[in-house]
């Protein structure tokens, strides 16, 4: 009997397949018709993938069953976190720093008391071209809760 | 001589003068002529205001000059850890730990090697809409910086 | 102009006159007419009152308008973490350490992809009788949000 | 000789066996006769078992003597902590964080100083149908012990 | 109104008052008739005293009113973390990190799954002489509870 | 050239043999003519044994010479910091939280200036029969050793 | 008898006089003839200065005795941990956590085993004009100091 | 399907292969025609090489294909923090927090509110030739960036 | 009542006082005829003093007798841990972390398993003059103490 | 290719072999021709041998290559930070934590601002008789480096 593969040694495995086959996230996305964050998100280890999907983006990989197993489980989600001082993500935890006060200010005055759902959540990646630099745009989409006893 | 007044006692005072006189922060910001979520941030302690903005939201809000001094003075950015724990500012940072692995991938793949700016750098807040529940849409648009040496 | 009085200044002041005047935290939710935990949280600033609400707790405990302004503002929210190493209050993190994992599995289980919600929630607080003595009995009841896109 | 197996391989082999087999734990648990949380506590290495039900446990799966010795060891008990930033989790001690002081002081006031007990305790998990979604009913169940010297 | 005076605020004046009038803490527990170490605990703030056992210690220590009604508080409980390097209370840290794991096996060898209370628990204090030197002798007498579900 | 085994290598075999063997800790010390919580603190790595000692022991658990080398090697003292939070060992962490600083302020009076050491220390664990069920009683006995330049 | 004023009051009186006179931190530096850099972190606090630097200082900036006394006063040395993750600070946190290793490296590479000192060193700011926008350059200068027994 | 080698092995492999062949960073960098504190992070992991770059470090080490690959993939950037303290990096830690502030406000007052970018950002490293003992000339040379909404 | 003076502040009156008075710590321990490290230690507050060498440090400093109280006061010892990033002070956490474990062989080569007493000990601290430059030498002394059950 | 060994896998082979051919670390370092307490740091990973010394001790101890490779290189110096709570080791930590601000004011007053350098520095441990219980005598003897600009 073995155990489940864990999910940090099948992202590895995805990721190095990815790779050496030259497939691009938004390719393997395109194939399953999924959403791109969601689809990266999932493979990384953060989302389950129905056994389906699964099976589609190992046959797109070459990966066996075993990581195929490994990607339909329930995760425990959350990032390693040494990889929150990766300079790429740390921008986005300082902004929550700079910015996380000021949102929820708004987000109290637009709606009540009450959170941006982070499950009834999407995240949109986009690049918008811009003479002075082509900016990273990402959309943070959440239903807002409000506390309700 | 005083020292300058410490720019969370200048934003105490400033959220309570915009309760008490009813005022919302987008009537402010509008009064200002100024981005929401910058103005929001900027009286919370965030970003520094020109001594112009410091008088005409202090005009507005009936605070004295040691207010609007604080309010242009050049801050030390970030929350307090604290309130990292605050549910509606938390969601915020499960988000990151969640995705962060996931747009670093993509900002990568889609620009190379290099990171979203948190500097030259702006956050929109928004209410959608939705039959099932508005939504909080907000949206973090930063330039592109690639690593050069 | 005086800031906003903090939350955990008002809720020292409920907490002195609440047992100078011999009131019990559930004298206070049956005269507000609201649930007893909530009513309890909301006194130590875990929850917004209405002004209403406010008002009529100050009355019926001598306080004045600036402890009702308190209670009636938006908290931030979240306990001193020094308090969760308290007794009784470490009982529930702990009981939390041992068996949340197991309600995670379960969750998924019967649910499926997602959380008992923190938000629309409510919390009872009952004794029940024993006669190998009495018991604390806590119910925690959250609606089911599913991880949806 | 070799050491007796880890609680936490023999609760990877256990997740993996209950998933390949198609079992429940509650389906697990109603074969042991034995209470659904505990069970799925127990199996994930919070609880010993007797040998009787680790051997019953170990018959249904189709795992080793070796599992099932381990599931009759003595924990020591506690999840590992990056577990308590999964968003399944996170929502309890964000409840116990916002709430905890609450409850103190109404276990207090009811009962006088002491504490509900995290070892003289139950834990109960049910599903709640409701028409606005269903809910999660978690219910801590805990002998009142009273400070005594 | 006032707040309840902070319990630590109230030890430090019983300490002060202590050491002007000349009194041991074996004096003021034999004054109250109560055992030595509860009775300095809870003068440090880690036990409620009664109305009348606070009134006696204030009596003797010519301290006012605000003092015997802090004594008399349900306290929050546990140390400020920076006394535990204290080199006399840390020589007790380091003996539970020394013979914590020791002392567990030998729980479970003698009653079985379960702990030694730390609320049915009395500590006593002992000198006990000694040629080579006096000893300190520390009883921990705590009800042993078994995991009962 | 192998290195020497790990002491928390060496203390899990030795668990493993000592259930399979069916031997109390208590008979191991018996038969070592050594004190009970001495010889389970030094088998699970916390004391250097003599040769002769660890020779006996193996000889006991039918262990090979490497467990004995290893027991007989001088330890790096302490506990894993996570197993501090099993609830069997924590209560005694919160009992120096609770208790810590009456025990010094005993200490002191007793003594004056100066520790309770924990090297010139023994450890003595014991069952006190009771009729409202029987009690965990340690005793920690310690030379007082005096601040002295 | 007052204690001498501590050096953080003392930086931020300081800090109001500058902006109220309108005088540049390299303005000071000069009137005083010493380094931009030395003279900046010796006002902030992390530098003695001689009893005639810190006259010097107070005359040019309005203040009185008590703040040169404390200018003149031995510092311990560091900034308030809560500062470095200011973004302006923080970029160079994370420039040494990225290219420390491979400094180390090449220190070792040419000056064999040893540190650059941090005490024998001085810091040198400039700004360097560039045609894709002009740069922050800052130079560290310390003394390479062998490991020598 | 083997996961891509981690880039901490690569380094490792690198270091050996260097060492062993008697090649200096510096000759490694000249081989590239990079420059040197580049060339000495990106073996340590701290950047991605190109492919062509990453085969010739490997030809000129005598390393494998999977050492190549390694190099040439996006790291997660970031030193482990336990090198933090080696006295040789340490000392870059300790005058950032003794000069983070001063540079801080030299920044400000020099460039306006921004920051020195870590990411269009180069080191150089030199020695210095001086009577009185060498010195270590390291130079932070980065674009500077207003903030920019 | 007043508490008694906290020790921190008494030893910013110490230290105000000796430097507007002139006197150095050397002079003070010589007037005190007490060792100089003991004597510094104390006045900073880490030993009591006798009522008499209090009495004869306030003469000497000019300050009053509520300081003198708290100079007799038992402390709790040690020190902010922030101190212990201030180079001076870091050099010896420093050296421990690099020799510590050396030392510890070494004492226990030659005395067998047990510690240097830290209670029954003393510091000294000399200057020797070298040509290369005066060295600063610290000498610790303590008693060993054997583990002895 | 193989990595070069860890150091930390080289001192545990150094510390086997020393133990199993009864060679003391005195002994090693006359054999070596060097000091005690260097030789034990150097052989426990924290100072580089000669390509020499370390042949010499390989030979000493029937070490492979491997091994002397190891430990010729440079290492990243510190002891793991579980190995500082170890009480042999403690006591040190403890003695600076108490000490550590005395000796600061008291290098400051005899030298003036600088540190004792941890680099320049040298080490000394020797046994003293005392009727009273032989002492552990560590000296610390370091350069004095000034702040020099």
């Amino acid at each position: 009997m073995e155990p489940i593969m864990n999910k940090s040694v099948a992202a590895d495995l995805v990721v190095a397949a990815r790779i050496r086959r030259g497939l691009t996230w938004a390719a393997i996305a395109e194939a399953l018709g999924a959403p791109l964050v969601w689809t990266t998100a999932a493979l990384l280890g953060q989302h389950p993938m129905t056994a389906e999907q699964a099976r589609q983006v190992c046959d797109l990989l070459g990966l066996d069953d075993a990581v195929a197993e490994s990607l339909s489980r329930q995760p425990a989600r959350g990032a390693d976190p040494a990889l929150m001082s990766d300079p790429t993500i740390y921008r986005f935890v300082e902004a929550i720093s700079v910015y996380g006060p000021a949102l929820k200010e708004l987000i109290h005055e637009e709606f009540g008391d009450g959170i941006m759902s982070a499950i009834n959540f999407k995240v949109d990646f986009a690049r918008r071209p811009d003479p002075d630099g082509d900016r990273v745009v990402i959309t943070f989409d959440g239903k807002f809760l409000d506390y309700r006893w």
